[in-house]
């Protein structure tokens, strides 16, 4: 027997997240208070003594609903002092080790007003990246620097013409961080420069997003030298670098740059429909709380495998309410060309960031008419 | 079109990753090519001139193999290049995009001579750990001090106990970092200083490993916090902070410390058997090019629902010959009990960490009594 737990000030507050278990329901309490244990004090409920640590530490069975066929959804709450108010062991314990475990899904996370210390949200967020854009009705155009290969010179060339062509963003290709084809500082300046030379040139006022999911050891020195060289914004990759790193750059106030997360290397988390999690909450909410401005995701229709419902999920997840944190961009990516444009812009509304890659390239060389073109297609196609 | 790619100075040396692919013989060389180009340049392969990009940068088929119905295994190598040498970047190479492609499963690793400067790779390894510990033929023992809730004092005196019981580590619980109830700090001090006395007292070598599985901006202070404190170890849970950062904290020579991996939050790349990353690979190889000495994960029959067959793989991913890379300790946890030790002697043979947590309560209230008693148990077991 442990000790059950004296005075632990538990100010009363818990946040809550909506599991989906896939179980017959006769078993479903029996999983939903093995979560409750697992998530939190990891040890067998008979060997504790009652008291504070059983009572309120221990996750709360709140609802258990039948929603089909060995389908239950079981809402589970827990106090917030868990957390220990650090973002990385909130996600231990949503789904810590129950990702070991199978059949359970995270379908939702509830928050109280409590946690927002813990949380700065996006920076910028919708109105922020429309602001700083000076667009306000129509959906943002980003395309990406690449392939990997190309030199520094000839990335630079793109996104000048990308630049002169009016897309509001340019990215790196987020594979394409420090290799000897375009080293990392060399890149990140003449790219800015050309920006700067373009948007000066032109009259646009794209923004280039560095893309910066490099080695722990280099990740911060290279946001700053990001921010110096007079990038518009950061590409970070949170599933190859570690959310809370993403999430402690976004909330940098002397880097105050938004933020582009991709999801390469997270894709297994909601690829199947018993485990992992939500596209909602994987793309929408843990991207917010984690502090991104915009989320790239793979669009439905395009060489991956998303399926409309999984989109309006994610779109969902970027902008529904969520206590004061700012709604972000959802930015469906893959597969975009001019003929698709007034049929995502049904789907989407004004407010999502249109990725376009290899599409940009196939009516001709010449970027600049190409971009030009397909700006002027995007707003012809705006209702 | 987009250049080809021109003098890139590519060394030849590549490495390269088994694919298991879930389609029919007839799609799989689609597939195949498919990642060949969406994990390095990530455009439309008829858009990139002839040339060097083509030619090396892009992933190369070396085979394709039948191993079932709709099964197929793809051999798929890289220039080395493309990582840059960069850990998140080999990552992202091995599973970025496709992690979101339905029916890709990584099953192994190859790798060539010419990565080891991106590896120092587990420090001390399973040779390093019995070294320090003086125990060269048994299976080592572990147990955790917890449940979350308890005062450092309370787990202090846990340490303690372990300790003077001649447990050989002892570990701060996976979810125990810094909260209210034992702040990092005041935690580690009086584990280090109880442990320390237990070992002067009793004549033991028990190493304790400290927690540092938090915030991106706290996580290298705590560490080098913990080794100053007298930690024998740290206890790392990549998925929550980011494979590289682990990386980093191992290799870096002022702390030269053991680390222990902790599974939490990655259990979603193993759970299916179509996609993800194999047993093998996720909890041997990655953990061990990531500097992990010791990988935890749940043992087959316990409270999770890994197989005999996927443990096995545990194995063999911590232990098989990997270029100069140190084999490590597979460290298999839940529902250990005295009952099992011979069953699990045979099966892991004696290189294995030993995990054991609520099993050491339920003896009596006297943990010391209880640790001796395992302890000797143990010994007792072993040919």
């Amino acid at each position: 027997m442990v000790p059950g737990g004296k005075g632990l000030h538990l100010s009363g507050a818990r946040f809550s997240v909506l599991y989906q278990l896939s179980y017959p329901f006769e078993k479903a309490e029996t999983i939903a208070r093995h979560i409750c244990y697992e998530q939190t004090v990891e040890f067998p409920e008979d060997l504790i003594e009652e008291g504070e640590i059983k009572d309120s530490l221990v996750g709360k069975i709140e609802s258990l609903r039948e929603t089909g066929e060995d389908t239950i959804q079981a809402h589970i709450s827990y106090a917030l002092e868990v957390t220990g108010m650090e973002f990385t062991q909130m996600l231990n314990t949503l789904f810590g080790n129950i990702s070991i475990l199978p059949g359970i899904r995270i379908l939702d996370i509830i928050l109280p007003e409590e946690i927002m210390p813990l949380y700065k949200g996006p920076r910028f967020g919708i109105p922020g990246i429309r602001n700083l854009l000076q667009i306000h009705e129509r959906p943002l155009v980003c395309s990406a620097l690449k392939p990997l290969g190309l030199s520094s010179s000839e990335l630079a060339e793109q996104a000048y013409q990308f630049a002169a062509g009016g897309l509001d963003i340019i990215k790196d290709d987020h594979g394409i961080t420090n290799q000897i084809f375009s080293p990392f500082l060399e890149r990140i300046h003449r790219c800015c420069d050309a920006v700067q030379e373009a948007n000066s040139r032109y009259g646009t006022k794209t923004l280039y997003f560095a893309n910066i999911s490099g080695p722990a050891k280099d990740i911060f020195r290279w946001a700053y030298r990001a921010k110096e060289a007079g990038a518009g914004g950061l590409l970070i990759t949170p599933g190859l670098i570690g959310w809370d790193v993403m999430k402690t750059i976004a909330e940098d106030n002397s880097l105050a740059l938004p933020v582009m997360a991709h999801p390469a290397f997270t894709g297994t988390y909601v690829q199947s429909k018993t485990t992992g999690i939500s596209h909602e909450v994987l793309y929408g909410l843990l991207m917010r709380l984690s502090g991104a401005d915009i989320s790239v995701f793979p669009n439905y229709g395009g060489r991956f495998s998303f399926s409309e419902k999984e989109c309006r999920n994610i779109i969902s997840g970027c902008t529904k309410p969520l206590l004061d944190i700012r709604p972000i961009f959802p930015a469906p990516g893959g597969g975009m060309t001019t003929e698709r444009l007034s049929e995502l812009i049904d789907f989407y509304g004004s407010h999502f960031v249109m990725l376009i890659g290899g599409g940009l390239h196939r009516y001709s060389n010449d970027l600049i008419k190409n971009s030009k073109h397909f700006m002027t297609e995007v707003i012809k196609s705006v209702p």
